[in-house]
């Protein structure tokens, strides 16, 4: 029963984190989280079954619990890279996607932890750095020109943003509990905790400060407020279970949390123009910060915090995660290109009826909405 | 502590999972949340006090987190019936039938439990076939003709899909928690979370693959993305401890998302002119998944996978769990249908206005909902 | 390991509990969800290091887990305190509100725990009726004539009630860990979660049975049940690990949801005309309740159900809470009015747009939401 609880956090946050975080768009809310749970779903028995096979060689009596987990990490790098074409990819591309991701994220991560031998335990390079570049990767090849300008249904209503934070919740609290679900001892479970807990808070400080700093008239945008308060939990990710200290988690998460805000807002227009698409902004929430998560790994083998890692085993897992990303992420891209695959054209794009029933609001057509302001004695006044 | 946190998880699945997953309907939602909260705090307590009764004879020392984890199951075979009479009974009348459904459910347990000593730790037969055929039984004697060609405000909109949804990902994240949570041994219990989390895995995807075979311009239906979803959950119940493999447990969830799809495009509409009008679907998601756990506990028996269960009495238990809730169900439907209980007239219902004070939506009258289209130079402009 | 699962259920109650109970306002719930991130972002970390400051006498290797139980404790009597006054103040008025009473709240936590040594396990008085009278001085000292007639954006609309009940589902479902979290033995916490869950479960069906009593039409109110439902867990929480039998959980919890839902109806309209301005009501879920929670600790001192607490303890620490709250809270009050924290003006009261981007309800102008209503035959049947 021991890892049970974190398990189940990790889960809550695959499936209603991953999933209602992408609910912000107006009329895509069926695909954010009915997509999410089918690319999961398929997602953890493929994951299973590729450990299955690196733990061959091993003994046989691994725990299932640890393989749950591993499995769910695995399925979260692929929804990281659904966040980047989120709205311009049918759910067959989707699948496809989901096997050839989790099958080079098996390999990268087999390479980084068992022949690199780096630390990794938050998975900062791992899976959010490569979710990020392989979603960028892929959302490049299938790049289109026809939403140059924008599209009508990229954009978010009043109460769709308020379903996305049921998401960042959900991610925000269990965040600790997902950079610490595969710690080496109690210990190190702990100290991955705390620093995360840390991290998350600071980030969330700073998000808020820089979300008025860079918006015109000085409001708070909710996309930064969905999105770059959790980039603390990604950037402390390499870290968690290294003892940085509490000064070296709040800067961690500071940094991170700046560096998301400002990449929402700079970034990914610039990334635009340079035809990759980001719907959900991935390379600001995943992408950067997972960055400085492997930077910052760098510097405390550097600082030498923890005698088991290295300078350069660090960098050598970061970069290695960072390419075999990229070139996975444009073969699997081009693969998705091929014709017979229910890609939806430019303007049914962001829009859930092109793959599901759709209500009719306000059910039979005599019927309104208007129904409840309806004053009861209106009748009589009105006789 | 050890069983504590399994008992949250199954207390958020009968409080957030049922009562957010009958959100769906546009105006129903308040009773659905709301009645689902006072159904379950009123069964929960009834349910403590009659376990107390049949545990009078043992010794009295037993676990308080047990005990509140079975009165949580007694619970949901009232929520599930729930859901086949939804939008058509009053507060009243629900009252009433979770205190006979309880008095009714506790004593099938005891028989299955004690006297036949059947295996059914995820309780396919005792909580999801019971619940089931007690709720038809009622939705049948309760039958109105009136709603015969359906009702306009039997269906969803956009959002009230989401909230669904909601209810619907804690159902199944917190499954293998609810299949595991009265497992004899902690490596049954282990067991028991594996055999679930594959079976729901396994479901979710055939749930995906069959719901567009079946409609009409290959969509998918958010019904049964709601629903079958959740089937490989209920099926897997009764074997859920058992030594099935993984193979077994996915045989059973695919079979499980097959069949729950199949009802609901099928089967219900046939219900529905059997005079069955249920509004949920329970048939679909827990008396036909809780009908082929059942049976699977039978194969099981005969292919002899434990030695402790018999063939003879599984299949005793199924047919007593249907044939108790059948009867039950119809004499308690009998009683609900006495005239002084407050059942709302056919064109109140799937209405929340009857029973609730329903805030007027855009506030005063003035006030409309286009307010924040207004640019704050428009004045300016205008002036 | 131990309390990691406790801790998330706090964590829970504190971020989506409190954040997503006050999105019941229709045009708040960025700020609601949002504002609370932030304060509870803020307040954990200067939580933490106010303890500190009391821990530095004592033996420095305290549990980092409890210490961040704690942290989130004194984070939740800001968030009772800014329910008070939500809609009504600026965020960075709610910044300093968090640093002030966070640290007159510690202060109170240290005389009522160490100097008085009272029994306050659930924190009936430390954190409900602290954080609701401290909110409502607050609230006196911000009084807003021109509010007296009511505002049109205070109020809710259909959805944003559902929000609201995520939060309160999650507070009710949470609330036995959070009566626990701090008990001092297994057998005390089992007591706590145990009595908690009575409490609860019996409020809330008293709290539907008033709420229909008390009501025009003899209709349900949401806000009770959003609200009074919860009064079970603040009033059992200074008894919780008490031997106070399940008939005593019974009682505190009936007798909670009562004086909750009568708060509701007749006080707050009574409190306004004292020129105290209560948003959600706090008053009615944590004030009255907090104090019949000290009152019936006080007479479980008396009857001695347990020889460790003294009717003038408890007396004294009620007493204390609520004075240091008062004078704490007008003093807080006052430097919040000080003219250049950008307090908004009567009219921008209630409303998101003042702090926050919203989005513009249906994309680009010529996009409406009756997209899905076209039939995609439509076309070709005109034509």
């Amino acid at each position: 029963m021991g890892l049970y609880p974190i398990f189940q956090d990790v889960h809550v946050m695959i499936f209603i984190g991953f999933g209602f975080l992408m609910t912000f768009l107006k009329k895509y809310g069926f695909s954010s989280v009915g997509i999410n749970l089918l690319i999961a779903a398929l997602g953890l028995q493929w994951g299973i079954l590729l450990q299955g096979f690196w733990h061959m060689e091993s003994n046989h009596v691994y725990n299932i619990i640890e393989s749950m987990i591993n499995a769910d990490f695995s399925t979260a790098a692929v929804l990281i890279s659904f966040g980047a074409v989120l709205g311009k990819t049918s759910p067959v591309q989707m699948l496809i996607l989901t096997m050839f991701e989790i099958s080079i994220f098996v390999c990268n991560e087999h390479l980084v932890v068992n022949v690199l031998k780096a630390s990794d335990t938050g998975a900062s390079m791992t899976i959010h750095a490569f979710g990020a570049y392989f979603g960028l990767a892929v959302a490049r090849i299938l790049y289109r020109p026809g939403l140059k300008n924008g599209h009508p249904k990229e954009g978010s209503v009043y109460h769709s943003d308020l379903f996305a934070m049921i998401g960042t919740l959900f991610l925000w609290l269990f965040w600790p509990s997902f950079n610490s679900a595969i710690a080496k001892s109690a210990e190190d479970q702990q100290r991955a905790i705390m620093n995360t807990y840390f991290s998350l808070a600071a980030c969330t400080v700073t998000t808020f400060a820089f979300s008025i700093l860079v918006e015109h008239r000085g409001k708070l945008d909710m996309v930064h407020i969905q999105n770059a308060t959790l980039a603390g939990g990604v950037a402390v990710g390499s870290c968690a279970d290294l003892n940085i200290l509490p000064v070296g988690a709040l800067l961690i998460g500071s940094t991170a949390g700046i560096i998301s805000v400002i990449g929402y807002k700079y970034l990914s227009p610039m990334l635009a123009k340079l035809k990759i698409q980001d719907t959900c902004g991935v390379h600001n929430l995943h992408g950067l910060p997972g960055l400085l998560g492997g930077i910052a790994s760098i510097i405390a083998a550097a600082v030498q915090v923890n005698s088991n890692i290295s300078v350069g085993m660090q960098a050598a897992a970061l970069g290695c995660s960072i390419a075999i990303a990229l070139v996975g992420g444009a073969f699997t891209g081009l693969i998705l290109s091929l014709p017979f695959l229910g890609q939806p054209p430019d303007q049914n794009c962001y829009d859930d009826s092109v793959y599901w029933e759709i209500p009719i609001e306000g059910g039979a057509p005599l019927e309104d909405n208007t129904d409840y302001e309806e004053d009861p004695n209106k009748l009589t006044v009105e006789a």
